[in-house]
């Protein structure tokens, strides 16, 4: 097998072909860079998720972090990982050259970082906590917590956490316990419990700054109460050094069914009455801020699903392709040499379904990160705005998409394997565990399509909304010259419309004030929102393929005769099966919304 | 949590009110029995599958069987559990009275063996196969194999396995390469590595008896030229004692995901070339005498996915009334009390996706088994040839749906205990794991398509499918008089008659030579199937619900509620679905037939 975490024909297809990097170079923020120099980064992140990631994958997941003396110990692999990411510089990946970083966009620190997804989704939780709370604190800190917190966490001394879920407050975080008191010299003192931490604990840094939602004792009550909190394993001293331990206590661990390698823990702040935090950003402003992360989080989750989506897949097909097992339907002699299995159809069409779903999922992850550089760097403050709006608006399909149908992609994976693919001698089943908490974390299935739907369409005068119907009815302009893309357009145009109607519908009640059945099935919704996108990025990916098919090297033509026919299945196979649930949320469908508890 | 393996309300409907199995005890076999005889013994299996069974399911996951000096070691709790089993009779339950069984229908048995499934997936597969392996021999035995092998395993002494895979040959059994030779006086010496041979090495047992399949050495090629083959691991004296080691030798266990209860083992028989085995059944027979035993097993199969779903949607079911969190869309006050889970709307989709899927499924399964006592005991012979026809049709969506859709509901009940759901330290997690083998052993999710679409419906003059055809439309026929239920009644009309044409179709493209276009999409054709029987059956389940509300008692009406409106969810949400893939059928759409292997 020559490719293991991504196939790197279709990385540079992304980024060269369909999202157009090179045209970043033009922005002044990267104007130093080239292709060149993306390559480079890209080349070094392959080598480093290979040499020093994807081999204790497995150790990692059979020898889970232990508590040991109010210790998460973890097996020796992971900081040598760590370090190397270290080291190569991806921690910094985005930031400035002159504080060390390499400045690349998003998009190729996306790129990059997904090889460290597809080696290791558990080791790569770490430095991704990190950047996300050092991203955080250079937003919102002070000059002060940047010296003293934000600055180790650049130098990769000190790590990071999101500490959130409360054991009775997951996804209503209005309901959190914790509570923070003034201590009179402007720090706080936290107290609470904290449940679902990742990296909470480990020995891979000199300290870990927890960023810990608490209640302020003046808090007004729900969401518009809560406040952010610097509460670090360690207080720093005033000279930047190493203070004494703060009082954040290990509770103990979770033991997970899949994701091992990333240790989940139990903390408890305040056991001894003197938790020292220092309040992050505006009091009672503080799950705004958390958003940020949130949301970096969220797209982060997102590709994190694709890749082990995309791990799995590449060693379905290599499989496929090795192992001999029976003969075509049409062929009788059973004195014949067995096919490799590629060649029976029920297989092509699990191989299909999986690339049709890893690499629409994954063109969808990095034309996210495209967005967020678009946010950052797009010339004018018109197209910053707009990309914006359209992030907002797709975070919450770039995290649920994948986690549900990137999920799909490994169980058909190991069914591919058959008996070999459900053992632990094979990768497919770790994929297949590690994925399945990707619809849990940082927002649930049922969280995003509230998103979606209750709050996303309707923001900012449904400017994203907007903004997304332009770009599909751009793309189909453009596939409209193109007959033999008509088999795809069409499907794509039709969801649109249906799509646009029914959202106005359900807008039009959240607005008369039905909003519990307005909500009642978001999860259609979310399906079908997700879907529509899907295929709209497919049919962008089917345009590139038929300019690669006049334009590029013969040598190419097999790939993107693979990229139609992808693209072919996602949206003939996949799309029409949308106008069902279209169907159910056009009459308001209530079998869910009026089943009592009782009844069950 | 009052009930965790099934609800025996939903068990009593299905067994008194929808299967009738009081009308059972009418005919001359089960004439001793009496409802009160029936309830006895399910109240005994749901007892011991408690009491021994659940308690360890767990443990026995966390603690796989270990290969110590060329054994598998289980943990301790296992053989108490199975001896329990043994010793209340349920090894032959449907055994006569006269050779110490329970002379039970087999509609019985199988709600009893349910109890098990669902507390013990692992636990139970041990007796599961026994119970097999004794009805092969039972059924092709010589009556010196009968009182050598079948009566120390009626006596619960000898255990059964069957050994069909070998790693180079899986689903493809025409190409074993396993050699049986004769050894001049009259048994054989068997030669061969076998592999994923579920129970191939234990301690529960006195000996275990291997049923083999090998080839002659005047075998004709492929499946036409397999035998089946006796194999104990230790030899049986004539005198009925246990003789000396057999050379059968344990190579090495497997690792699974799940279903860890279950020792998988590689077995290589005649490494030292004396591997004694004794032929049963005719020469070059021994793939139909195996499919009695394949047949039965892909039905138990069934049973436990739907039994595992069970188990997971109670849970989950019970976790979502009990756990508060968060607020009803209208309700925007942040000191109002939360909620318990339940009462959410999507909560009560994943709740009600459950509860269709795992009791459509569960009747399905107990219909099989009615079925197949009708093959035994219905009164004339025209009733028990149509049984079995039906029977031989359906095996493959009895074992097939389940395997999908109930490992779907485990997902779901993962997703409602959120992070919870996704530790260890719940039982949901392990449920999804061990439901995870269900669509590949046994034949796998293509292999029943294939078996379904290729070779069932056209069997013996399509009889199957006309007596399906027939009950369903007297099913719809008895409905119309239902105004409430027209609407679950029409989507299944749509779906009967569209799939019915589609069906005469792709049996004409067979017929004509076009066979590998018409199995192409055979996939599709299986769910479409399934979906199709489990509709008619919700629909059965739907018409007994309207009998309950006139005829039964007031406090029963929530049940017959939940059922109507279980059955309004699978035939409105999940039937119209199907249409998208009648369609692809209707096209013979080629799109994973014509995707080439170099295009990946």
């Amino acid at each position: 097998m020559s490719e293991t975490l991504l196939s790197s024909r279709n990385l540079a297809f992304e980024l060269y072909e369909v999202l157009d990097a090179e045209a970043l170079t033009q922005r002044p923020r990267f104007a130093e860079h080239s292709r060149e120099t993306f390559d480079a980064a890209l080349a070094t992140a392959r080598t480093i998720a290979e040499k020093y990631f994807a081999g204790h994958n497995r150790k990692a997941d059979e020898n889970e972090p232990r508590y040991v003396d109010g210790r998460a110990e973890l097996i020796a692999e992971v900081k040598p990982a760590v370090d190397a990411f270290l080291q190569a510089g991806f921690l910094n990946a985005n930031r400035d050259f002159e504080v060390g970083g390499m400045q690349l966009p998003s998009l190729l620190s996306q790129a990059c970082f997904a090889h460290f997804q597809a080696a290791n989704a558990g080791t790569t939780a770490y430095p991704f906590l990190t950047m996300g709370a050092a991203n955080l604190i250079e937003s919102f800190g002070s000059d002060e917590q940047k010296r003293l917190f934000l600055q180790p966490m650049i130098e990769g001394r000190y790590f990071g956490t999101m500490a959130l879920t409360e054991p009775h407050a997951g996804s209503s975080l209005a309901d959190i316990r914790t509570r923070a008191e003034p201590a009179g010299d402007g720090s706080y003192r936290v107290k609470g419990n904290k449940i679902f931490i990742s990296g909470g604990d480990h020995q891979l840094s000199e300290n870990i700054v927890h960023l810990v939602l608490a209640k302020l004792p003046d808090a007004p009550a729900g969401v518009k109460g809560i406040s952010l909190f610097i509460v670090p394993k360690y207080l720093a001293n005033a000279d930047g050094s190493l203070g004494p331990r703060n009082d954040v206590l290990l509770a103990g661990l979770f033991h997970k069914m899949g994701w091992r390698g990333t240790t989940s823990t139990a903390l408890n702040f305040g056991d001894q009455g003197n938790c020292v935090g220092y309040l992050l950003g505006q009091p009672h402003h503080g799950l705004a801020c958390m958003f940020q992360m949130m949301n970096e989080a969220r797209i982060g989750v997102g590709m994190g699903a694709v890749m082990l989506g995309y791990a799995g897949y590449l060693y379905s097909l290599d499989y496929a392709r090795q192992r001999p097992q029976g003969r075509l339907p049409d062929n009788k002699d059973p004195l014949s040499a067995a096919v490799p299995i590629i060649a029976h159809s029920d297989v092509k069409r699990m191989l299909l379904t999986q690339k049709a779903y890893v690499e629409g999922a994954f063109d969808l992850g990095l034309y996210a990160a495209r967005l967020f550089d678009d946010t950052h760097t797009a010339p004018s403050a018109s197209e910053r705005q707009q990309a914006q709006a359209l992030l907002d608006l797709l975070t919450p399909i770039v995290k649920s998409w994948p986690s549900e149908f990137c999920l799909k992609a490994n169980e058909l994976a190991i069914q591919i394997l058959g008996g070999h693919g459900y053992t632990r001698e094979y990768p497919v089943e770790q994929y297949y565990r590690d994925n399945r908490l990707n619809p849990i974390h940082e927002g649930t299935q049922g969280i995003q399509s509230l998103d979606l739907l209750g709050r996303k369409l309707a923001h900012n005068g449904g400017a994203g909304l907007k903004q997304l119907i332009r770009l599909m009815a751009a793309t189909a302009e453009r596939a409209s010259h193109h007959p033999a893309l008509d088999e795809l357009r069409q499907p794509l145009e039709q969801l649109v419309n249906r799509l646009q109607t029914v959202t106005l519908a359900l807008l039009g009640d959240m607005a008369a004030g039905k909003v519990s059945l307005a909500l009642a099935n978001s999860a259609l919704y979310l399906k079908v929102f997700g879907h529509c996108v899907i295929g709209w990025r497919w049919l962008e990916q089917a345009l590139h393929a038929e300019r690669g098919l006049v334009n590029g090297a013969a040598a190419d033509h097999d790939f993107y005769r693979g990229k139609l026919q992808a693209a072919r299945y996602f949206l003939t196979w996949e799309v029409p099966g949308c106008h069902t649930e279209l169907a159910l949320l056009e009459a308001r469908d209530d079998t869910c919304l009026s089943m009592h508890e009782g009844w069950f």
